[in-house]
């Protein structure tokens, strides 16, 4: 929002909780709503228009038309969670269609979300400019999600463990370490030491077309998945890995 | 081109034979291209903006995204020729995001592609507006395609074997005919007449979900496909039917 509102001369804002990147088994009737204290949140921010349509308005009977961007999508979250991205890419090509931003802001912290959107720009030539904010953490690192807020008593201080995994693969990079099995094997044992974290994956990837990478160098992503009691969280770091090794962007 | 010319202030015309709408067996390379001779035309008919765009501007290499609009588009050509609308939707969805046109002229003669762009344009809300132009035929009643330039000797008399059986069918109906087997079987034996003419499908289906019909009422699209030697030709009439008949456009 602070992105957006330093950018651009009218910012609209779309709340939506978009079914069909939801799997069959997954959190979408239980997934955080509070339309009353986002609206509140929002007015403060610099939102000029709050956009909040109804499943029914977004697909209403009869609806059949889906985004498709392959590959890239097969991967990490999409891998995970299958039908997720045509999901994202469908809701966001109606809403670039609908609002027709200049600009339009995604979190780092969806790094393979950010990657589809960009592809599916590029491919089908929409005009809209994407910019990366970057992710927004806690004192301690979690980053900032809607899901956190089903983390319950000791699972909190848990969840910990996805960023301190992270920042273990970023040490070890940044030591010199060129190995990704090496590097990936460390960060599943700091994973490993909470009891209430079940990892799903641990990748070292490109950063363009998300595929594994032996040998660490050039920009690579590092991404996890981890589920913290029942709930389902993921984090990222995008490094640029040469003489020095520094953040980046997806 | 007429019908752009009288409703818009700028016509916008693009000439591109679309790999992504022909199957792997098809006639890409040999699908008829002139030019020069379209230019001619084209700025006599009223164009004022003519584009060209080559395919590896339209497909760049590691190109990967496509719109599916599902169920329309698994019958009648989409069942005769698999992945040919998921070739049209992108194609067009790519050509919208570039033009943004305010109207966008499609042909009655493609019918099945006209209702996939429609559904496509509401689902994915495109602004653009779709409109219908008739089927131009020659003196005889063939549709004019571009194919028609495939056809040699014979062949081009045997063609017109396409909306003979069309107007069979239509005149069947218009005398009170209600089923569809009936009037289809008719249509049949008007198109096994000609010994170069190879039936793919004929169908009386209603006009919006492009399912059989048993019983002719209502709205109904008569569609026809057929290889008159080895040029595969398709055609159809739309028809409101109630106290009286009459034609529509999709």
């Amino acid at each position: 929002m602070k992105m957006a509102s330093k950018k651009s001369d009218v910012v609209v804002v779309s709340i939506f909780v978009n079914p069909t990147q939801f799997g069959p088994t997954e959190d979408f009737r239980t997934y955080p709503r509070n339309l009353e204290r986002d609206k509140k949140l929002l007015q403060k921010a610099g939102c000029d228009i709050l956009f909040c349509p109804s499943v029914k308005q977004i697909y209403p009977a009869g609806y059949l038309t889906y985004v498709n961007v392959e590959q890239i999508t097969d991967k990490l979250e999409g891998n995970s969670r299958p039908g997720h991205f045509r999901g994202v890419a469908t809701i966001v090509a109606k809403l670039f269609n609908l609002v027709q931003p200049d600009l339009a802001f995604f979190g780092q912290k969806d790094a393979q979300q950010v990657l589809v959107i960009k592809k599916m720009v590029s491919d089908l030539n929409f005009f809209t400019k994407i910019l990366v904010a970057p992710t927004l953490r806690d004192q301690k690192g979690l980053a900032l999600s809607s899901r956190n807020s089903y983390l319950k008593g000791d699972e909190k201080h848990q969840a910990w463990c996805l960023y301190e995994a992270i920042q273990k693969g970023r040490d070890l990079i940044q030591l010199g370490e060129e190995d990704s099995r090496v590097v990936a094997a460390s960060m599943q044992e700091v994973i490993q030491k909470n009891p209430l974290a079940k990892m799903d994956y641990i990748a070292l990837t490109d950063t363009r077309k998300l595929e594994p990478v032996d040998k660490i160098k050039g920009d690579v992503l590092i991404s996890v998945a981890v589920r913290i009691g029942s709930t389902r969280l993921i984090d990222n770091l995008a490094l640029r890995v040469g003489k020095t090794v520094y953040e980046i962007k997806c």
